[in-house]
């Protein structure tokens, strides 16, 4: 059973508190694994990663069939379906296009004072992604994570992505060509994360880890995390719906089950000032599930996580909506810029009923990779910028050291940082003649 | 002795391989006192708070007294001369000109497929700033910390500062005062970061934590990360000098040892392509040294960590600072912006011999809080867009989703996400008469 709430009852700010106090996951304890794991990486290399492979994913490789060739790329994206292809396409088309607006300015300028300031942005040097495996094998997270590293303009981008058995995703390896990556690394779990960190005799070593994983990845990450940047740690998947009365039913309980259907632990929210859509929504989820192919998902998500929170006005709802900070919000309204004008605390926000959320995990063009377990209080999605670095400059003449010079000094005194200071004035003496 | 290094010997890669992965600060592990300080405050709140302050800052406090009066801040810095003064105010004023230049700016387009597309800022809704007390306490790092929080438009700004003993630097509240911070609270540790991650009766937790802090305050930022945003963990400071044969040896010096004073553990490189000014240099260091104030901190860190490495020409400097990455990198060259063109990794850089570092941790105006241990490879320093985060925004209109809403079903339906294909299909339907 979803939770019920009615933002009016006496006992709603506790019942609410709690709600979003529920913690949706308990990551298995995998530390002490990963660090051996990166230990041996970082020990014996290629011998370390291959041995690994052949234990978790019971694959033989060599340091020459660590990559795919183009050979075998060209031959295993050969039989994708033109209709399949042309959607990969236009999907990479428009995740360009959004992100290539991201691009930041350098700045330059000359102050009162004579001193010339400013910042340059420059991409990191090298980026790996990580695709996973299995169920989770997204080509879309492939294009989602790469496009914007390319946009940035790094230079070399490798993925690695674990094809346990062999079985490989030509989808993941047509989003990666797609999208301009270098090097497919047929590699997983914590050992293809320390490779990329650390380096071995075959895999150069990156700057910048991106993507998702599981335990064992998300670990790995948080280890090599200082070393080389990563992203962040994501956690389920979550969408909150704001419905007026006059949404389709049908429409939101698809909306809300397209983040149900993900995982066991995905969240799905509908907050309406409209009991009877509330009734009519739930009525709608309850009646679809079993018809889902991934019916036992959604349902584990639906009566574990979801919620269904009636209102009195939209204000309150954008208030709730803060609070949950959720990670995707669709706003079902008539005047969808209005209300999405008084909520601060959304990854993403899909306005009106014709904009599903599901179109911003593939078309839409902004980033899927987004901030969960309310991080929209603090963090943003996936953008160019994770992918970029900024330089700050300044340039003093001597009479721009003349004039803020002293004021320097004084602070460096005050703060017992003498050399500091005198670095200072060794220069205002030269200026002042000495 | 430092490190002197000639990268035209046959030993250098090796050589300079090895300098680079020295390590130079080994984190006493308090991982596990931390996290039961943590367990405290979220379980006793202020009670907890208090016990820990009278037990770790020998100080008596109550719920009331907490938090710095006004009056009691009034009366604390009444005592600052008005040259410091000034000096702290001249440091505001640049610091907030240069940050404002920051604030990015929101987005929003029609494409060609009809779909409105953009993203949208906001600012945190809380952040608090750390202050270390003791040796550590620098009002310069509240500035650089609270007014790009200021700028960002954060509206709950606070303060944790440890007195030990009750002692208070005035400097750092009256920079506080300058900076825009509401509450200034005389707590540190592990204790003040829990208390700002999950609030206590007398604390509001806030969304987004910063600043620099002991082995304690850094695992308890590591801990609250996640329920709150933090800013990087910050290493040992560092400077690379790149000095070409007319600049002044004593200036270069200076500027070495204003990284080498901050702590043993500090990093201080030369590289020119001039052997006589490397010696020049060198020369000059060992003789400052014993003059100093910190000549013990500031002698260690030379003799640790120090390096002195000659090249042929400016090019390969250029390579090596790119390898190394450096916190602060200051070019006394003739064109220093032709070089600074040629490096892509540093958190600061300080153009031609009138720009001493220091200039920069106080009144240059861009941030002093920089990348550390070659972490300017793929991160930047503090800036307005750390108390900032992107809400991307999608519009569809009917047409556009059937132009682009194909693609996503056809995209959903490879990944085995039916909830999501369906959620287009659903709306398709109806565009299509259905």
């Amino acid at each position: 059973m979803p939770v019920f709430l009615d933002s009016t009852d006496a006992a709603f700010d506790t019942a609410f508190q709690s709600f979003l106090a529920t913690k949706r996951e308990d990551a298995p304890d995998v530390d002490a694994a990963v660090a051996d794991i990166i230990a041996d990486v970082r020990a014996r290399g290629d011998a370390a990663v291959i041995d690994l492979t052949r234990k978790f994913d019971r694959l033989d490789l060599t340091p020459e069939t660590l990559a795919f060739t183009a050979g075998e790329t060209d031959a295993a994206i050969a039989g994708i379906d033109a209709e399949e292809r042309a959607a990969l396409e236009l999907a990479a088309q428009r995740i360009r296009d959004y992100h290539a607006r991201q691009l930041p300015g350098d700045e330059s300028w000359t102050d009162e004072a004579g001193a010339t300031l400013g910042w340059r942005w420059t991409a990191v040097g090298a980026a790996g992604l990580y695709v996973p495996g299995g169920l989770a094998s997204y080509p879309s997270s492939v294009l989602m994570n790469a496009i914007p590293a390319r946009v940035a303009g790094v230079e070399r981008l490798v993925i690695c992505a674990p094809t346990p058995g062999g079985k490989v995703n030509p989808l993941v390896l047509l989003a990666a060509r797609l999208a301009g990556v270098e090097t497919v690394y047929r590699i997983g779990g914590a050992q293809a994360i320390a490779a990329l960190a650390y380096g071995t005799e075959t895999i150069r070593p990156v700057d910048k880890i991106t993507g998702p994983g599981n335990a064992y990845v998300a670990a790995a990450k948080r280890r090599v995390f200082g070393k080389v940047g990563i992203d962040m740690i994501a956690g389920p998947s979550e969408i909150l719906v704001i419905a007026e009365g006059d949404a389709d039913p049908d429409w939101i309980a698809l909306d809300l089950l397209s983040q149900a259907e993900h995982d066991a632990s995905a969240q799905s929210i509908l907050i309406t000032p409209d009991p009877a859509l509330a009734r009519a929504v739930t009525a709608s989820v309850e009646r679809l599930i079993p018809v889902l192919e991934r019916r036992d998902i959604a349902g584990a998500s639906w009566r574990d996580y979801g919620a269904v929170i009636t209102v009195p006005d939209l204000a309150t709802a954008a208030r709730l909506a803060d609070r949950i900070a959720p990670e995707h919000l669709e706003l079902c309204v008539a005047e969808p810029e209005a209300l999405a004008a008084d909520i601060s605390n959304a990854g993403a926000i899909f306005l009106g009923a014709w904009t599903p959320e599901a179109i911003g995990d593939y078309v839409g063009g902004p980033n899927h990779v987004l901030p969960t377990a309310r991080s929209a209080r603090f963090s943003s999605g996936l953008s160019v910028l994770d992918f970029m670095k900024r330089t700050t400059l300044a340039r003093m003449t001597p009479e721009a050291l003349g004039r803020i010079g002293p004021a320097a000094e004084r602070l460096a005194r005050s703060e017992s940082l003498e050399a500091h200071g005198l670095s200072v004035r060794a220069r205002l003496d030269r200026l002042n003649g000495g």
